[in-house]
């Protein structure tokens, strides 16, 4: 899993202060995660290829973390995009982007698929062979769900130092990655066991994005490896997070503490704070492993 | 009058090529002309001061023109304005910003007065003492309006010369400019002739995109200032200029030479020319005065 922040603030878009998107790059997958205004523009900074987003999950309806969906999907069907798009998010998602198509006569000649989320309990929206998506229902202004993203790789992993020197096709190193041993023309047998290592461990990310401070979450996110939780205030604007039903980061740090994650990540800054480090500071207080979420700053778990 | 260019790139935004919008200011008014994906940014990077922005008129609801506007309203709550907004856009255009609103429960303190077109003909849409503001009917794929911006000032020009070392209050200068003359407390009588000079002359401006070369708005935009026509092509892509009923550089300057325009701007253009230059080549072929529109750059008219 590779993480790459394409925006971590709040409310409203600055030249530097991008508002909440992430991109999930697990193997060669893209999967989107949020998308506000400008998110297109931070994509192309970030040199994505946008057709390998197939995957958009929306945890709300608020501007900031949805008004550049739009945009993307016209962007996807300039580019000549055939591939079907799926987008997962609060129910009102596919009027809202339907009646912005039809209004510019601009019907996309791929399909959209929307998946339109009611439910108040965490609930699986997609599984395949190597991953499993569920909903973190969180406490927000409007109905708004995080996101947890559990790998299962069976992908075994090419052990470069056993095939250096041997010839190998393009479609060799996939039947290596399904645990196929191979027989090449010149009669060569390569055992399976002996060119590949065990798949990578199961790796889950759990991203929490907008919530008031919301304990029974910790069940749900129990011990995952990467905790992106909103920290939008500090503690000296408590009672401003409780009102607007944000966290801070004492609150985010106090999460990833008791449901021992192993790592903890801040973000949705409050424009009104100059000094990032300060949430590092009130957060470190609590939990020992805090990072800072940054745009356009790449992670991996 | 003053014009801002935010943004004159067509179909999407990339991080050096914003999408339509521009700002006029006429005296201390700002009007915003289109709103393009990120035209929040680009006012930011501006310096305007967002609550002086009045009223927003939207030419169609292609999302290289329209796409930022709802942000842009959502901005202006979170700021705390209390001014009404008056928004001119095709019929449409209200019940898609407000169903987001509604969306994200985000019910601006704000009036916004939505003033739907629908008429295929010239007409005024907005009027004041110092100007007018007219549709003008265009040929696109979706139901399209430029505008054209009328000044008629009545203001008298102060005479800084005529008035230096003479303390003046603030409301005095207001008085300057409506024609009186004035009477200081210390008895001294101020001709408004000897220090007034007469007021601007009345300037057009006219605003044409997105459409296909449309000679019968040549009555319309005769003799203005500035014509900013669209070239969103050169003419070795006339065909599909044609197909997707926009301009080509060259089918712009004959508008601006038939209309015997003041000076012509172009903009509009699509991505895939680097070198901008050869537009104002073609342009400058059958029109003395182009002008290239760039992000960001200011002109006076």
């Amino acid at each position: 899993m590779h993480l790459t922040i394409l925006g971590c603030h709040s409310a409203t878009p600055r030249e530097n202060n991008h508002t909440s998107s992430q991109l999930l790059r697990i193997d060669e997958s893209l999967f989107l995660i949020d998308c506000g205004e400008g998110t297109q523009i931070q994509l192309r900074k970030a040199k994505v290829k946008f057709f390998k987003i197939k995957h958009i999950f929306i945890s709300h309806l608020h501007g900031d973390h949805f008004y550049g969906l739009v945009g993307l999907i016209s962007t996807f069907r300039l580019l000549g995009r055939k591939e079907d798009l799926n987008i997962y998010g609060p129910k009102g998602i596919k009027e809202v982007i339907t009646l912005q198509l039809k209004l510019a006569k601009s019907w996309t000649e791929y399909s959209i698929n929307f998946h339109e989320l009611v439910s108040k309990k965490s609930e699986i929206i997609y599984k395949d062979d190597f991953l499993t998506v569920k909903t973190l229902p969180l406490d927000h202004r409007v109905y708004t769900n995080g996101f947890l993203f559990i790998t299962s790789s069976k992908k075994r992993k090419i052990n470069l130092d056993a095939i250096k020197g041997i010839k190998l096709e393009h479609y060799h190193y996939r039947q290596i990655q399904q645990g196929k041993s191979i027989e090449l023309d010149d009669g060569t047998f390569l055992d399976n066991e002996d060119i590949s290592l065990e798949p990578d461990s199961p790796k889950k990310y759990a991203y929490c994005s907008d919530t008031a401070f919301k304990p029974d979450l910790v069940p749900l996110i129990n011990g995952v490896d990467l905790l992106y939780h909103e920290s939008t205030f500090l503690e000296k604007h408590s009672e401003l997070a409780k009102i607007t039903k944000h966290s801070t980061a004492l609150q985010a740090a106090t999460i990833a503490k008791d449901a021992r994650v192993k790592n903890l990540m801040l973000g949705h800054y409050s424009n009104r704070y100059g000094d990032k480090e300060d949430f590092y500071k009130e957060a470190s207080k609590v939990f020992k492993s805090v990072i800072l979420s940054e745009d356009l700053k790449s992670f991996s778990i």
